[in-house]
């Protein structure tokens, strides 16, 4: 693509995963990306290569994600975004269309994420949020819970939490704030917010967490898993459903 | 059915209706009544007939549907709730099982039924909730609505909110309570009981309340509508998903 014209935009997006193959473009399977893509190719009447923050997994939602794309057309952010909007399908909503200058990144920019974890904790489901929440029928403590949380602000290697599959990234993170919400009616949220996130990192801790929390581990058990950098001692990675990416800050 | 060793169980039953043709057993399509009888007929091990308070629409949900069944089957009742929560899908909550006289019919019995519509009303969707509210994007007089809505109470004649294919039953109803709550974050929920509803009658009401609300019709025509008995002159018929079955009392 030549320079000479060429915009940048960037785009601040809300969906629900639940009906996609998580965010990155894939050969056969549906995925946000793809999507949302073709959507912006008809509005400027070009193929474009949309660039996330970084990618979501299959059932993960978005509050505000954000991406940006090159495009030769002169259409204006806010036609562009009702547009999209009229086209796109009803669990994607285009939150806010920005210029921005041709250097801005939606990756390599990014300074801080914030990742929200939502925990149903009662005997009922919820089958009206079933699929934006982990439904846990046993008692959990969050007092060990808000402990091991709180160990994890700072800057660590986080290796012990990251899935396999992530390349030989540095597993060093800056994690900012490490909450928990609640409980309020049964319901347990767990905030993060970091300068990035490894593979798998929240739903990974957020597994280790439910483990202390029914007092399978206890808080020593936790800081230990993290001091050791390794992947084989933490607990089960949570489900994806009751993950939301709260906003991309730059 | 002999009577001998027969039992009467009641169930209260909760669900998401986004993906059920409505309640009433069809040839072709997925409805909650085939789903849920499937499931009683394998734990009793005999088929059985649901009888629910009503039928609900395509759609529309419940927080607290009533049905019955009888059944030679000595099962306790929470092993058949817990029996059933396990087989069913998970946009189906039995909430309550119990053995009722035999002479309880969840449908000529019920004295009370409370209905909930949920409207959301303001510029931007909520995509995660889309499935459970009416999304309205222009303003809404709550004023003119509650006035409307106070003239239901009492006994009326209420053929003006019927819709067609409801037989030729007595269209008189007694609505006990027709309330507005919020607006509360853009949100609306406007709540009837009545000792019974004809054939669309809150999602007919609803529609001609949203043209009160944005002022193509006011008070008056909204009286002049419900004094008429005349299904013509009322306004569109509200969508169905964001209905709900809330309760039903015996």
């Amino acid at each position: 693509m030549m320079n000479e014209g060429v915009r940048n935009i960037k785009l601040t997006v809300a969906y629900d995963g639940t009906n996609y193959s998580g965010w990155q473009r894939q050969a056969e399977d549906t995925t946000l990306q793809a999507v949302i893509e073709e959507k912006i190719g008809t509005m400027v009447a070009e193929p474009v290569k949309l660039i996330a923050s970084g990618r979501t997994d299959a059932g993960v939602h978005a509050l505000g994600q954000v991406c940006h794309f090159q495009t030769h057309s002169q259409i204006g952010t806010e036609e562009l975004k009702k547009g999209l909007n009229s086209m796109l399908p009803d669990d994607i909503l285009i939150m806010r269309a920005e210029s921005v200058p041709l250097e801005f990144h939606a990756r390599y920019d990014a300074r801080k994420k914030t990742y929200e974890y939502r925990i149903l904790n009662r005997a009922e489901p919820d089958i009206f949020n079933r699929n934006f929440l982990w439904h846990i029928h046993y008692p959990l403590d969050t007092d060990g819970m808000s402990q091991c949380l709180a160990l994890l602000e700072g800057t660590h290697d986080f290796s012990s939490f990251r899935s396999q599959g992530s390349g030989n990234l540095d597993p060093v993170r800056t994690v900012y704030r490490a909450r928990i919400q609640g409980p309020r009616d049964g319901r347990l949220c767990i905030i993060m917010e970091a300068n990035g996130f490894l593979r798998h990192m929240v739903r990974n801790i957020v597994g280790t967490l439910v483990e202390v929390g029914r007092g399978k581990r206890d808080v020593d058990e936790f800081r230990a898993i993290l001091e050791a950098g390794d992947r084989g001692m933490a607990g089960m990675k949570a489900p994806p459903q009751g993950l939301f990416l709260v906003r991309v800050e730059y």
